[in-house]
This record gives structure tokens, C-alpha cells and sequence, in this order.
């Protein structure tokens, strides 16, 4: 599988094309050290062997903020560097912190934006992503990555919408570059030519009048040509449409392009990658390797194989799939995909992460602050003597579903065939009840359920229920209704 | 070209697969009565031997609004006859009307919603549609469009953000397709089974907790069953974003999800096309044939041709590039398509609908109300004794272009040369100067232009010029600087 051959990203090889994104975790207090919590988390998904782990954002600079990693001083590389260390001592993932700068937030709802920065602020922060970079390579990081995405400093000045009239302003393309275009000249400088950079940056804004691929495309040519190690895709994640609770510092995840950066279960899977692959495309165009990553909704092992082996993509970034189960590389590896916990997208961790709650998974046993580990009590649950007993009936144009406790299970996985015959995973749910609301009436469904443990291992399927909903009273009247 | 070959459509053929998608013009009165400028408008769509011409939203109901065309009584169907006969006497382009319900929005920024109509309300909605389809079919024309996209009635009914919790409600998508459902049946019972009824719905509606393409298929379907005519998607165009200026309606398409709606010139061409093409694959593996309709930023003959020919979607709405040019199908069809007027996407004409306007298109010439009309005028510009004299410097970032005036030039098409060889027509403007933001410092653009008559005859293509941009100061000092 390609999925699994070794990649070179700079100077950094990575055992396979499996990434962790930032994923913040809200684990760190607000002293910005690593702590028990942070190893804990970052060495659990080296345990699952992932090529390459981002760590969560980490501050270049003091400002205030929630629970958040730093490393804007020296004082913070020593805890950086155990981290570094444990990690390394886990497995072959390679690892590299996300290195952010924000601007200011209120609660009022106020919020500095670029054009309320001096040239000297400027000249501050290219200092200050220097010389975090020059800590992480300290730290013993094998590169680093800087987060131009989302609503974050970088990417306000990359947008199409940033207000400045100055040579970094938004008149044109090239002054929205003009920053990160400095800070890469700036952390040459300061780490040489061999510590690999990668860029995390939007593909499309997802906001009025923001930028789209059109500009995404020219922006990974200009981090191409600055020797960007790789180029993540995302998408959206800004403050502009974000909502605003009165009290609350605004959270840039709760408007439009927040559902476009970690897309809900509503969304497709794979909701992204077409923009990531027009990129690379258009690098290779001009000449440029840089391996591009895409994220967005990926998790089903096909869909990471096809896109790798087609060379559409060089890595996929799977964060809520890898946090459900951080096992997921191994497991695929070991052909062992059936005992794959599947993030079924509820989106919990994004709650969490929003009010500045540790961010967990819904889908690990109730109280673990870390996914449980591969090895223990991984006993499959068994249905009880009557079995599953799966029941289904019809209730305002929704099928619910009922079924019995099995022992030793965590969670139940539902599964449904449609009236084509194909069978899809649809959720994953800590009950014994589940609706299914997203059916047509006058349709034949089955389904099945089945009982998983702690660490993949499952039950035999449960029985399988067939539903035929009857048509809507005015399909049947409609005359020339068509029948297939 | 599969462009040009006739497409059964219900009871109605095509003459070819081009559309005029709705698009509202702002010509009639608050009366809601056809008037000659309408007559104009649309006979002039019929003069370049379009396919399918959809004749702007009319209301089936009285509600107050702008200006804006109604099917809401008896009294309407004399004018809308006369606007049938003015076009079936000038060409093969078939008729339909779209028709459309919409609730109360006041200038407040308050706006009814649907959980606060009545079951009298609803079952009233059912009538006026049923009413208003069969004064379309009583008009002479040729079929009716259901307008289900956007933020009209039936939209917000199907949308995944119904508030109400009954039987119409958001809770289910039965619950949210019964209205649509119940208009069909009803419409059926007036009109009889042979009249072709489309409907145009969103493939995605682009807000927050909106409904994506995975709803879209399941719509469709529900709609095939219900016998519709074809399907014609759009998409966004919401109030849930919509900018409310104080004092002013507000208007459903000045947020994120209206950019979507009319893509501006940065986004890239056949935006949407995807989503059409995978709700048609979904049709047809359900055994449904149902021509389907994509709609957003297509009107390059080429990209429409390669749509058509792979089976992708059966016909192609093009608005703006129609509005530029209602030539253009006799145009590519005449092998004429250097002639047409090319839509720039610079979306003057979507101002004017914001802004209760009279809408044109910025190519016409000045004071235009229609288009020109071939045959009339369309001698080619001729450049000065100097010729064009196109010149090029570089402006912070930019490219400015500068030329001189062509005798009988009513616009000038400018044309860009990328650094890979690749020519692109960038813009249309009416002055002689032209700034380029989005290139990359660093790179060689080679720009040139040509003046164009009123319906499209072109003059000598300008001197070409080159610009080499140098590299920006950061590029040049950073070390490991790739060089492809």
C-alpha cells in the first residue's frame, strides 16, 4: 500500500503518509508547559505508529489566552524537549509543533485585526517565529510547522480580506505575502537550511469575498519557492463569520467556515481533498515537489489508499480519526481496519475544544482522558442469551431503532443497507437506541448493529431488521409519479 | 457537439442543452404585470436560439415586494400569454416560467420564518402553486419551474434549519420534503399529467448546520419520484447570512452563501458543476433519467461541451454569460465564438437585483437596456495609426497596463500569459487601463488586448507586452530558496 511507504519531507523521513494535524487538546494549563496530560496524548499516537505527529498550536508570544501550549521562551524547551524525546523513544512517528501567533480577542466581541499593527509589531512577530523555531530545533523536533490557517495572524494577513493599505496590506496578492515571505527569510537565518518548515494554510477561506483555491494555488507557489518542507491544506475557520455569545471570547468554529474546517456528519467524507490535489497539481506544473497534505473528513483506509496511490496527495492528515483511535496506522497495517474505532463525526471534541474543555472522544470509555490502550481488556463484548434483539420501527418519517446491552461493550456501531445494496457505517452511539433520520419514505432499509470494546474488538454482528417504510400519502396520490 | 443536440424534457424538446437560468431583471413595475421592457428582455434570449429560457421568479401569492412579476391571478395571464407568443414567434427556445412563494422580510431586518405559518397557511401554499402552474400552462407556456432554492418558502421548508417541529418540520428530511411533496400532488390534479413541471433547488445551501449534497441526493430522488420535469440545482443564497443594512430588506445574497450563488471573478470556472453530476449519478443508479441542470460560473463553450459530452449533467444554465451575450448559443453554434461578449463575473448586474435596480450588463453599451442585437453596428474597432500602444509597469505588487483608445470600441478583452505558456482572458473593461493583484513577484506575464464592437466583432489583438517582476527583497535573501 502506499499509505505506507516511507516519505521524505526535507530533511525528515516519515515511516508512512499518515499525519496527526494540530489538534488543540486543551490538556496544557495556561502556564503554556507540557505537563503529564500533553505526553500522554502525543505518545499515544506515537504508539499507533503515525508517520507524523503535529503538536498542538504553541504560542510564539506571552499574549493571554485559554489552556495553551508555548513557546515563546526558553524556559518552555526543556518540557518541549521531553516531550520530543518521549516520543522519539515510542516509535519511528516524526514530530513537529504547530507554531501560531494571534491577534487579540474580547469578550465584548471587539478583536484586533491587522491593520491596528505598526511596522514594528511586524518586525516583532518575524522575530518571534524565528526564534521559536530556532527552540523547537532546540527541543529536538524533526521540523516545524507554521499555522497560517484558520483565523490566526498569518492567515489574516494572507486573506483576501486584510484591510492594510501598506506594502503587507490586501491590495495585492503579493503584499498579503509579504509576512510569511519575511519570516521564512527571517527563521533561515536563525535554523539554516536544513530544519524542515512546513506551512499549514487555508485552501479556501469560507468566508464573504475570502480567497479560493484560485489564490491557494499562487499562495503554496510563493511557500514552494520559500523551501516550505510541505504545504497542509485546510479550509475556513475564521473569526468573520464566527458567532458571537455575549460574555464569551469568540470562538472562530462557530460559523459557516467553522463546519467547513472540521466537517460534521452531515458533511461528505472527503470533503476537501479536490483543493489540496488542484494545488499539487499546480506545483508540480511549475516545477515543485513539496508534498502536500490534505485534511477534511478522512478516515476509511480506500479512501486514504486512492488518494495516495493516485498522487493526488503525499500525506492525509486524519485528526478526529486518529483521535477516536490512534491506532488506526497500525491497525490498517496489520489488516486488522475491523477493529478501527470510527469517528462517526458528532463533532463532541469540537465542543470541548470550544469552551476550553480537555478535549476527549466520545467514543472511548466513559472517564479515560486518553484513548485506551491496544492490549488491554480488549476482550470482544458478546450479546447476551437472547442476542441483540435489534427492532426497528417507523416514527414521524424516521427509523428507530432499539436493541439489548452486550457485555463488555463500549459503544455499538449502525449499520445500514439501502435500496441499492450498499452498506454504510452510519454512527456510533454509548445507547441501545439510535434514529435514523436522513431516509426516504417508500424505501427499503436494513440494518445491523454491532458491539465493540475498548479497543476495536467486536461482537458478532447483531440480527439484521428490515424496514419498508410506506410511501407518503401524496407520492401514492400524485398521477404521474414515476416508478423506477 | 452534444451541446447542440436536442433534449426531451418532459413533453417539451430542447432545441439544445442551453438554459437561461432565472434570472431577475427588475423590469417590471410593483404591479407585477409583464411590460414591453420584459417582452424585450426576454425575446432577446429567444433571438440567440437558446434551448430553455426561465422566466424570472413570479409570485403565486400578493405579498408586498418590489418589482417583481406575478402569476397570483387571472389578471396576469393575458401579458404572460403575450410574452409566451412574442417568444415561440421568434425562435425554437422553450418557455418556463420559475414561480415562487416567499415570506414577509421587513426593514428591520425582521423576517417571517416557517414555524410561524399555520396548517391553513401551508395548505393554502399548496393552492396558489397548483393555481399558478395551471395559469402557466394556460399562458401557452411550455412548462413551470418550481423555485425550491435559495431563501423562498420552499427552500427554508427543505432546508436542514426548519425550525418547526410538525410534520413539515426540520426533525426529519420526510418531514421537510411533505410541503414540496403535497404541492406536486396538488399541481398534478390541475394541470394534468403532460405538463412539464422542473424544479430548482439547492445542491447545498452554504450555512451554517446547512444541508450538503448528501441531502441534495435524497432530495432529487424524492423529486424524480414526484415526476419532475428535470432538476436544475443551485446553490446558497440564504438569509441565515445575509448583511442587514440599517433601514434596508435585507437581501438573501450579500452573505457567504449569496457569493456561492453568482461566484465572483475569484472564484474558479464551473464552480458547482460537481454537485450537479453527483446527484445525477444518484438518480440514475435509482433508475432515473431526469435531465439535470448545473448552474454557477460556466459560459466557456468548451466547458460546456465537456459537461455535456461525458453525461455528467444534460443541460447547462448559463445567467450572467447570457445576460453579457444572448448570442452565445448561435454564436458557438455558428462556429462564431470569438464574437461573444464574455462575462468578466464582475457582477455589476448582481448589485442592481441587490439594490432594486433596473439590471444590465456593464459590457453593453452605455444606456443600454438590452442587448445589442447582432447585425446592428458590429463593425470591428480599428486601433490608431499608433496602434494599441499597450504598455506595462509594475505598481506595488501589480501590474498596471496601460493602452490607447480604439475607434468604435464599446470594451477591451484583456488577455494574460501565464509563466507556463498558458493564455487566459483575465478581464473586460470599458477604460483603457488595467491593474493585475494577482500575479506572483518574481515570475514573467506577458499581457495583450483587443477592443471589441458592440455585439462582439474584435479588433487586431494589441502589441504584446512582458513583464518581468522582480523577486521580492525576502525571496532573493532567503537561503534555501527552491529554484524549479
Amino acid at each position: 500500500m502506499k499509505t505506507f511507504e516511507p516519505l521524505n519531507v526535507g530533511s525528515m523521513v516519515l515511516a508512512n503518509r499518515i499525519m496527526v494535524p494540530a489538534m488543540v487538546t486543551r490538556l496544557s494549563g495556561e502556564d503554556g508547559f507540557v505537563n503529564q496530560d500533553i505526553v500522554d496524548r502525543y505518545v499515544r499516537y506515537a504508539q499507533g505508529e503515525v508517520g507524523l505527529i503535529v503538536v498542538e498550536a504553541m504560542a510564539v508570544h506571552r499574549a493571554k489566552s485559554g489552556p495553551l501550549l508555548r513557546i515563546s521562551d526558553d524556559q518552555f524547551i526543556a518540557g518541549l524537549a521531553d516531550l520530543v524525546r518521549r516520543i522519539h523513544d515510542t516509535s519511528d512517528s516524526r514530530v513537529v509543533p504547530q507554531i501560531i501567533h494571534f491577534l487579540k480577542v474580547a469578550k465584548s466581541g471587539w478583536r484586533q485585526t491587522v491593520d491596528m499593527l505598526s511596522l514594528a509589531d511586524i518586525d516583532r512577530i518575524v522575530e518571534e517565529f524565528g526564534d521559536a523555531v530556532a527552540r523547537a530545533r532546540e527541543a529536538g523536533f524533526d521540523g516545524a510547522e507554521l499555522h497560517s490557517a484558520h483565523a490566526y495572524t498569518l492567515a489574516s494577513f494572507v486573506s483576501r480580506t486584510n484591510p492594510r493599505k501598506d506594502d503587507y496590506g490586501g491590495q495585492t496578492l503579493e503584499s498579503r505575502l509579504r509576512l510569511i515571505g519575511r519570516i521564512f527569510e527571517n527563521l533561515r537565518r536563525k535554523v539554516g537550511d536544513d530544519f524542515p518548515v512546513g506551512v499549514r494554510y487555508n485552501a479556501d477561506e469560507f468566508i464573504k469575498d475570502g480567497y479560493t483555491v484560485n489564490d491557494a494555488k499562487l499562495i503554496g507557489l510563493r511557500l514552494a519557492e520559500l523551501g516550505a518542507a510541505y504545504l497542509s491544506l485546510s479550509v475556513g475557520g475564521k473569526f468573520e463569520d464566527a458567532l458571537h455569545i455575549p460574555g464569551q471570547v469568540p470562538y472562530p468554529y462557530t460559523g459557516y467556515s467553522g463546519d467547513r474546517t472540521m466537517p460534521g456528519d452531515w458533511y461528505p467524507p472527503v470533503t476537501h481533498a479536490h483543493y489540496a490535489a488542484e494545488i499539487k497539481a499546480f506545483l508540480k506544473a511549475h516545477g515543485y515537489d513539496a508534498p502536500v497534505a490534505t485534511t477534511g473528513k478522512i478516515s476509511d483506509p480506500d479512501d486514504v489508499e486512492r488518494l495516495l496511490a493516485s498522487g493526488a496527495v503525499d500525506i492525509i492528515g486524519i485528526a478526529r480519526g486518529l483521535l477516536a483511535d490512534p491506532d488506526w496506522p497500525k491497525k490498517v497495517h496489520n489488516g486488522e481496519r475491523d477493529r478501527i474505532v470510527r469517528c462517526d463525526y458528532c463533532n463532541v471534541c469540537k465542543h470541548l475544544d470550544g469552551t476550553h474543555m480537555r478535549v476527549i472522544c466520545a467514543l472511548w470509555p466513559q472517564g479515560s482522558l486518553q484513548a485506551p490502550l491496544d492490549g488491554l481488556g480488549d476482550a470482544a463484548p458478546q450479546w447476551g442469551g437472547a442476542g441483540a434483539n435489534l427492532t426497528a420501527s417507523v416514527q414521524n418519517g424516521s427509523a428507530l431503532l432499539k436493541w439489548s446491552k452486550a457485555a463488555g461493550a463500549v459503544r455499538y456501531d449502525v449499520h445500514r443497507c439501502d435500496d441499492l445494496g450498499k452498506v454504510s457505517f452510519v454512527d456510533a452511539v454509548k445507547v441501545t437506541r439510535w434514529e435514523d433520520k436522513d431516509i426516504l419514505a417508500g424505501r427499503q432499509y436494513r440494518y445491523f448493529v454491532r458491539a465493540y470494546g475498548a479497543t476495536g474488538a467486536g461482537s458478532a454482528p447483531s440480527n439484521t431488521v428490515q424496514l419498508d417504510l410506506p410511501a407518503p400519502d401524496y407520492l401514492a396520490r400524485t398521477p404521474n409519479r414515476e416508478v423506477a
